[in-house]
């Protein structure tokens, strides 16, 4: 029978110590073409409306490939059920054999978001961060922020989100979160800036940027999504992307692109600027932007732990077991 | 929790009296674009050598939608172990929640490629058929005759395959079943032919196909595989597909049309003979083929039938345990 493990295993086996590194060698591999990712699989739905995502691929080399499926339905709030739900399948790249299903609901999809966006803020945050600003209220908002404490040492944060209610309910432990009363008051107090939401107009705008300032941008994830002013991309110094072949497509930076505020050439992928810092930030005074879509290379990554981590769980209790055994015996 | 089933669970599931109906109805709704079917999703390997295919899709209005994996690694054989795996899963299509997972090893692939067979033959194969022919003795090649038996009175078979062993090794319960020396002997004796190998280069001749014959070719799911003489298209009076698009692009028509010995125009699609016989055989002389190369509606009407199948024996089994509770009580 083939393994199966479901959200609440999936969330005690992954941790964000081992994640973010994991993620980041990801983003190396795949800028040094070392994974085959095809193009997203897709399926959209009018009535409700609603999309289905089809990620998968593998390390070349590597003995198992991955397929994740990714589900967003954002009416099913108004009946009180998650707005996403997803699965990952992990195979034998040798023999084709299903090997384990991880029935994660999204759990894993969001984590590994979270874990990209401290690789970002690793990668391209000031040295010292004041204030961290998240742009957004939701189960991603909070994961961002949970996840940066690794990366970032300040406990300070302001929350902005369309809905005051659930922006005043929004909390992270270990942080000391103040509500902004406008995305343009988050701006003017924090230099590290995370938008987590499923916006289709942009929402932070150039003028509100202060110099010095990193902001990932992790919501527009399809097309017709947009968080950032295309204008940000024009004052910044470093537009870094997941994936330049996605992002030129339909990332925050594609508005940019389309816009003729920067050129092609202007983007670089996190995977290169971690090989070579010289492609980052060199100031403590300008401005950096990551654009982040979502890349395969991720769920490949995450899948690995997480099947590592509940095979040595499963060592652990077998033994835990024979112990038992013995006492019986 | 996710229901999940195996292999087992869904062969006693899977019925073929009601799933060649069942199919035929996809192919219908799918030549009356009804269905939603994006591109196949491709991952190939090549150490050792293998391949994945990730079909998808939905009926419009229809409240599912189903992704299905199917992997082939033709070395496995080698290694004692099945050279494929497969599973579908089956989501909302009203919220994106995925409701069960079926996994069933590849068993749903190899049932609704017989039906399809099936389907074929019932709308195609001559009035009478003397004996039917298979060519290839694995899996796909005992089911198709077990699903033929439904729709063909006959029970008289012959099979030919590359290993003259694994031919003698053919059988199919209620068939009186005769080894072929080769497929031109096989071509002289039966009217209704099968082919159901992973064949690279064409076996069965034109000049070997008697007046009348219809050939089914199911073994051709993927480029570079071929199964038919392309000059037999030539010689038939009408070309079947279960997808116009898919076997125009690799299917076995896809080598006739490539030497122009057919032109797009004489392809015709199994849903739509299924609407129209008109379209299909006139006379008991035409010779009529059906190119099969696998589509995702039948993995769609499959995976219905089976969830609709595993449901009401949920309920049954539901009904016992409360008997059985009542007893203890």
């Amino acid at each position: 029978m083939t393994d199966i493990y479901n959200r609440w295993q999936l969330e005690e086996a992954i941790s964000p110590e081992k994640l973010i590194p994991a993620i980041e060698e990801g983003f190396i591999a795949y800028s040094q073409g070392k994974v085959v990712v095809p193009p997203v699989g897709q399926l959209l739905f009018d009535d409700p409306p609603g999309d289905c995502h089809i990620k998968y691929g593998y390390v070349r080399g590597g003995s198992t490939f991955t397929i994740k499926v990714a589900t967003g339905f954002y009416g099913n709030a108004a009946l009180g059920i998650p707005s996403g739900d997803g699965i990952i399948l992990v195979f034998s790249a040798k023999t084709g054999q299903l090997i384990t299903i991880l029935d994660d609901k999204g759990f894993l999809t969001d984590a590994r978001t979270a874990a990209a966006g401290a690789v970002a803020a690793k990668l391209l945050a000031p040295r010292t961060v004041s204030c961290i600003g998240i742009v957004g209220a939701g189960v991603q908002a909070k994961m961002q922020l949970d996840y940066l404490r690794h990366v970032v040492p300040t406990r300070r944060a302001m929350v902005w989100a369309r809905s005051l209610k659930k922006a005043r309910l929004y909390n992270v432990e270990g942080f000391d979160v103040e509500v902004a009363g406008s995305i343009a008051h988050l701006a003017a107090n924090c230099n590290l800036i995370v938008t987590t939401t499923p916006s289709l107009d942009w929402l932070l705008g150039a003028a509100d940027v202060r110099p010095g300032t990193h902001v990932t941008a992790v919501g527009c994830d399809g097309s017709g999504k947009q968080e950032l002013d295309p204008q940000l991309f024009a004052k910044a110094t470093v537009r870094a992307v997941d994936s330049r072949k996605q992002c030129a497509e339909y990332g925050d930076s594609s508005y940019a692109l389309k816009q003729g505020l920067i050129a092609p050439a202007d983007l670089v992928e996190i995977g290169e600027i971690a090989q070579n810092p010289s492609l980052g930030r060199q100031t403590e005074s300008e401005i950096t932007i990551a654009d982040l879509t979502g890349v395969a290379v991720q769920d490949i990554q995450i899948a690995k732990l997480a099947v590592a981590a509940l095979g040595q769980q499963l060592q652990v209790r077998v033994e835990v077991t024979d112990g038992e055994g013995a006492i019986d015996a």
